[in-house]
């Protein structure tokens, strides 16, 4: 839980003064420090249900939480006494081991799965090629800065690259919270949050494989080397963390472990987690890892969980994301205040900003002109076309979050303190100019909402309520009679909505293992005839190739009974 | 997290060593260690899933768990460096400030609620006299072999006490999986799970109340002394819980929080935490404050839940339990083998061994036939009686456990390695066992096995499906009419099973917040009246006195509807 993790970050932070304190006196002072970062945790959440319930649009939770932190940080950096400020300083690594990995899984694990392959070469266009772009403008813009010397400040071009990897990591929070309220148009709000997941995923590995070559020479050679050890870090990650869940898809799949969901939650969770930590193990991208893994969890193992599995996975993933999130940005509020050494450069911090917002419109707006003409040139009409407000929508939600920040805090040098601190009021910044105006922006934009929203497989009305009472009393031992006629849908003819996927869960009280061996060996000779089928279809399948082919290929093999012909789904 | 929990012990216990390593190198190794962990806790979890699919009673999860660590210790121990062994030691700290919470507020959550109050007066005796008893018999007998001087190891009087207060919570973990697979009688059940979860909180304050008299001289004023300090913890710390929990209850009540699932969640939690570091922080039991703060969110505040935080809270909490729990029994069972400095004395572990068996039997036959007296005199008949089966069951239902390890991390001195060793060692023996013969012992007692469980407030069944929908859809913003039809019970006439708090969960759409102050007043009025009848009502309604004033005086102000009257609660 968050507030564990919450302990040990002040535990660690203040654990070189307190070793000669008395442990009692220590306990007292950490037991304190977390009932007043609970306090401010319940007081953020408080004040955003209160604006949220106002129909206060303009201002969000994430802001909300900046807010508050910078409150607290100014009320700690006024009052005497070092303990205190001591007790709130912070580890990138806590970042990036306890509080990013939720909110990574919840994202992968929330994703919108349908919408997000009918658009996915947009979302990965912006993702990859998009964050290419804004880190090499942003860096060349802040390099030029550095050259012309003001403010006696001098960087690296590898640095400046650094810096704007840092700063390509788009936050999907505040505005797609926004978008949720407001039912934007499906496509707009796919394309706007399969691109910051993925851009936090490509900055991140970038990141990293540019520190690679911090204080080194550059030269051509370099370039080839850093582009082969970032496709290598993202694509042996993905392939681990896409593995992790097959894995986990298939464990379910082939055991009764939905016989016990208190087990078979604590396994998922876990499988995700050892992806994160084995992924860090072998100098891969966690991050990356865990996105696919929750990706493919919801994909495949999603499908052969049990009902309370389903639910609990969710609702654990969604409350521990949901924590870290504002745990984040209370503390990004505060650092602005409490970090005694950051070095605030105003002349800097203003180009980045402009350099950030430019990076951005030269992400946006080329790429959406060449895939419009891509698109257009290929069959005459408009197959997903990007409207020109749907572009600039995708501009303005370019704000920087909590990854920036955590990213910004592995900088070392002279320069370092100098660029946390620019990151911190960058991300800042674009938090509440662009979060704070998002709303007003769809106004003016004239973009479609109150859009009804796709019934979605994984909302509750597909996990069958009435399964549920199956599934119940199985896991307790026995078929009650009294609820017998609950097990049948017939049962319930009025129902208006009736669950895709009701064949693939009451299942283990029929089918013996060694049926669905022989069961499974049918569904490889038909996956092999789909198959075949599929590189003698004609052109206009192909385009739809991955969909069908996970269709008719992937999902008989690793699900538990084959969800693709009573499935609505595509 | 539990696996954030985790990387921060490592780190922790690593981090005097580190501070002059590679940063990336400490942050590959603590990817290794957290992966290996994982890995552990799956492995404990699939093999307990696989000894329970194969339906062999006698081995149960924690005795799993414990062996998984010892296997694993044992490794640890026989290779060489000091690397793996330092990241593996543990701070009694971090058990209790993240490895306790979460299983203490879920053991309040998951109370069985009508039960526990039929038989509070025999879990209230078991609890506190049975933990008395207990805890100064077990002193006795050990203060008596120190006394004899085997093994050249003397303890004081107050050492010997503490130790029976560490020794004398008992685990409900492995006794009450197996109660729930054979479907034991619910009386039998809630008396051991009670009895369990209270005296393992009696036993907290009481080990610390002791610490204050270490080393000091002990005379008649002391003990009157301890029992003030004792009283004021615990009735204090019970009442920090209780009045976190209402809180909870009427800001769900007052408020809208339910149209935020997502918020509304984390607040529960948050809440639930701040009173356990509240707590901690006034010198007082976090653990009673928690276990109070968990039954009385369950007692009331989940009343005023949405349906998804209802189920939300459920699953967070339980799943953070489990992981917790299986952390703590490997790490028990890795403990054994990889903590160095503990000393082993053989023949005070086998009189501890002996001991703790006297004491529970001290605890728990004088007791029963007690109230068995008490009970049968009262009326004539046997009304509450506790049949010799059900005593014999309570004896043999006296594992030791987590609890028990993590208080005597506590001890301090020159006999602190030795209590340690012996603690842990005792912990082990018990639940092997004990819990490996709790299922043979139900046979042969032959208690009344494969009863149909209680159809109780807390399961899915009542928590409504389709007000589920209606949930879903107002949290979007709008009620869609295709759905409407499930909002109301009488669109599905033959569901057999009809939720008992229907009325108080579908109920924002309707009551504006100035109608519902007026309704309030009437509440307040109603209430008083109530409460005016009581103190004028015959002696057989006061045996009952709780259930009802709590029906019909304190429900009623503090949840949203009155569901008193459509509750067949008791």
């Amino acid at each position: 839980m968050d507030a564990a993790s919450i302990i040990n970050v002040i535990r660690r932070a203040d654990g070189d003064e307190d070793d000669d304190q008395d442990p009692a006196l220590q306990e007292l002072y950490s037991s304190w420090a977390l009932f007043i970062l609970l306090v401010l945790l319940i007081g953020a959440l408080l004040t955003s249900y209160y604006v949220q319930s106002k129909k206060i649009r303009a201002i969000h939770e994430t802001v909300i939480s900046v807010f508050v932190g910078m409150v607290v940080g100014l009320i700690i950096r006024v009052s005497p006494g070092l303990i205190i400020q001591n007790m709130v300083s912070f580890h990138s690594t806590y970042f990036f081991n306890v509080l990013l990995p939720p909110i990574i899984l919840n994202s992968g694990y929330e994703l919108h799965q349908s919408n997000f392959f009918r658009n996915i070469g947009t979302i990965l266009t912006f993702a990859f090629a998009g964050t290419f772009i804004s880190a090499v403008t942003l860096g060349i813009l802040v390099y030029i800065f550095s050259f012309l010397n003001f403010e006696n400040f001098h960087m690296s071009f590898v640095e400046a690259l650094s810096m704007g990897a840092t700063l390509s990591a788009t936050d999907p929070v505040t505005v797609l919270a926004i978008f949720n309220s407001y039912r934007v148009d499906q496509k707009l709000y796919t394309i706007i949050f399969g691109e910051s997941i993925l851009n936090d995923a490509v900055a991140i590995v970038m990141f990293e494989t540019l520190q690679k070559f911090q204080g080194k020479q550059l030269h051509l050679f370099t370039l080839f080397n850093g582009i082969t050890i970032f496709i290598i870090t993202f694509f042996v990650s993905l392939l681990i963390g896409v593995s992790v869940g097959l894995m986990t898809a298939l464990l379910l799949k082939y055991s009764y472990l939905r016989r016990y969901p208190h087990i078979e939650s604590c396994i998922i969770l876990l499988m995700a987690y050892a992806s994160y930590f084995f992924s860090n193990g072998c100098h891969m991208s966690g991050v990356v890892s865990l996105l696919f893994c929750g990706i493919t969890l919801k994909h495949y193992a999603f499908y052969n969980m049990s009902y309370k599995a389903k639910l609990s996975t969710k609702y654990v993933f969604r409350v521990l994301a949901q924590l870290s999130e504002n745990f984040i940005f209370i503390y990004l509020g505060m650092s602005l205040f409490t970090q005694v050494d950051l070095v605030y450069k105003p002349i800097f911090i203003l180009i980045t900003t402009i350099a950030v917002t430019a990076s951005r419109y030269m992400n946006v707006f080329p790429l959406s002109k060449l895939m419009n003409k891509f698109h257009r040139q290929k069959d005459g009409t408009l197959i997903d076309h990007i409207p020109y407000s749907y572009q600039m929508m995708l501009f303005w939600a370019g704000l920087r979050g909590a990854v920036g920040v955590a990213l910004a805090a592995g900088f070392e040098g002279e320069n370092a303190q100098t660029l946390k601190a620019t990151t911190l009021v960058v991300v800042v910044l674009t938090l509440i100019i662009f979060g704070g105006t998002t709303s007003r922006m769809l106004e003016i934009l004239n973009i479609e909402t109150g859009v009804a929203a796709d019934v979605d497989s994984d909302t509750e009305f597909s996990m069958l309520p009435w399964q549920a009472t199956a599934d119940y009393d199985l896991e307790n031992g026995a078929m009650e009679l009294s609820n017998a006629s609950l097990d049948s849908p017939a049962a319930a003819p009025d129902r208006p909505i009736v669950p895709d996927d009701y064949e693939n869960v009451e299942v283990f009280s029929e089918a013996s293992p060694s049926k669905k061996i022989s069961n499974t060996f049918e569904q490889y000779q038909r996956a092999a005839g789909a198959f075949n089928h599929f590189f003698h279809a004609s052109r206009d399948d192909q385009a739809q190739w991955f969909s069908r082919f996970d269709e008719e290929v992937i999902k008989p093999v690793l699900l538990e009974r084959d969800v693709s012909k009573s499935s609505p789904r595509k």
